[in-house]
């Protein structure tokens, strides 16, 4: 089956509603090298990237479904901090990310749910304030590929770390090879 | 904290334990166009990947350590068929599959731990048919990052079906940018 450009905003939901289950089936009680060990200087660790999870549920995602359907266009979002975390999550055990993680985005998929979209309401409009005019459902997309990117990062964070230790079997593992894109 | 080489069987355990708990969370009860898209043309869906897990569980990972152990670099490994799942799979639902998984690894951990490996063990050689000489600390690693490039692979064919749908924002998500590394 070939990729579909058809959205439905349930079908994010189903990503967005797993993401905490997953992230704590992967990362809870893990031994804390896998948590705390990065890719090297100015890249993220497991820790990092749950923290900055957090602060998507708190500042990026939700609020600016409401300032969609409040304002559209006329109101650019909030600019997205994404270096918050390491003051946020200062002091902080990866547990009790998880816990917040967990709680935060549960709280935002019933805000979410209690707005009762509907159909049309998809294409209604806000501004970026660096990529300009975005549609609700790209907004709602993003959310769900922005969970998925962080996936994809942990599991190159985590194989990293096993760079050396596979030997010569580095040659067929695809993680191994990835640059990260510039980006997570 | 930079990466280390260190290698610990019990730190590659860690991962090969959560694993089917991470893939019942992601895909268990996934609407079907999250399950069965792929990348296009010769490229795997949730339910490909699945499939090779399990082919791997009963013909790669348990065999080779057994391998090792009993005959060391005098027998070759037998060759990892990575395409057996397409038939293998057939006409089971990702249910299943993920059932079956979950089962075939909790066997082969089992199936370890009674192995009763001592730290000497690791550094024992067996024979891997094109890549040469490999030690079991080399094979368990490789168990556990074959995990994470699987991961990988699946955040970034689930993100592929939202390629369009996230309108400007691509520009933001890495992981619409991973090419696949010729690999998973």
């Amino acid at each position: 089956m070939a990729n579909s450009t058809e959205f439905s905003p349930s079908d994010a939901v189903a990503i967005l509603t797993r993401t905490p289950a997953i992230l704590n089936a992967w990362l809870r009680g893990l031994p804390e090298a896998w948590v705390l060990r990065n890719e090297g200087k100015d890249t993220w660790s497991a820790f990092d990237i749950v923290g900055h999870l957090i602060v998507g549920e708190r500042t990026d995602w939700m609020p600016r479904v409401r300032v969609i359907l409040e304002d559209g266009e006329a109101r650019p979002f909030d600019p997205f901090d994404r270096f918050a975390q390491a003051k946020e999550s200062r002091g902080k055990s990866l547990e009790q990310l998880l816990d917040d993680f967990t709680r935060l985005r549960r709280e935002n998929l019933a805000a979410l749910r209690a707005q009762n979209l509907q159909p049309e309401d998809v294409t209604r409009r806000g501004r970026h304030p660096a990529l300009g005019v975005v549609t609700l459902s790209e907004l709602l997309a993003t959310w769900a590929v922005h969970d998925l990117t962080h996936m994809h990062q942990l599991s190159r964070v985590m194989a990293h770390q096993y760079r050396d230790a596979v030997g010569p079997w580095s040659a067929y593992l695809g993680v191994l090879r990835c640059s990260g894109h510039s980006a997570p």
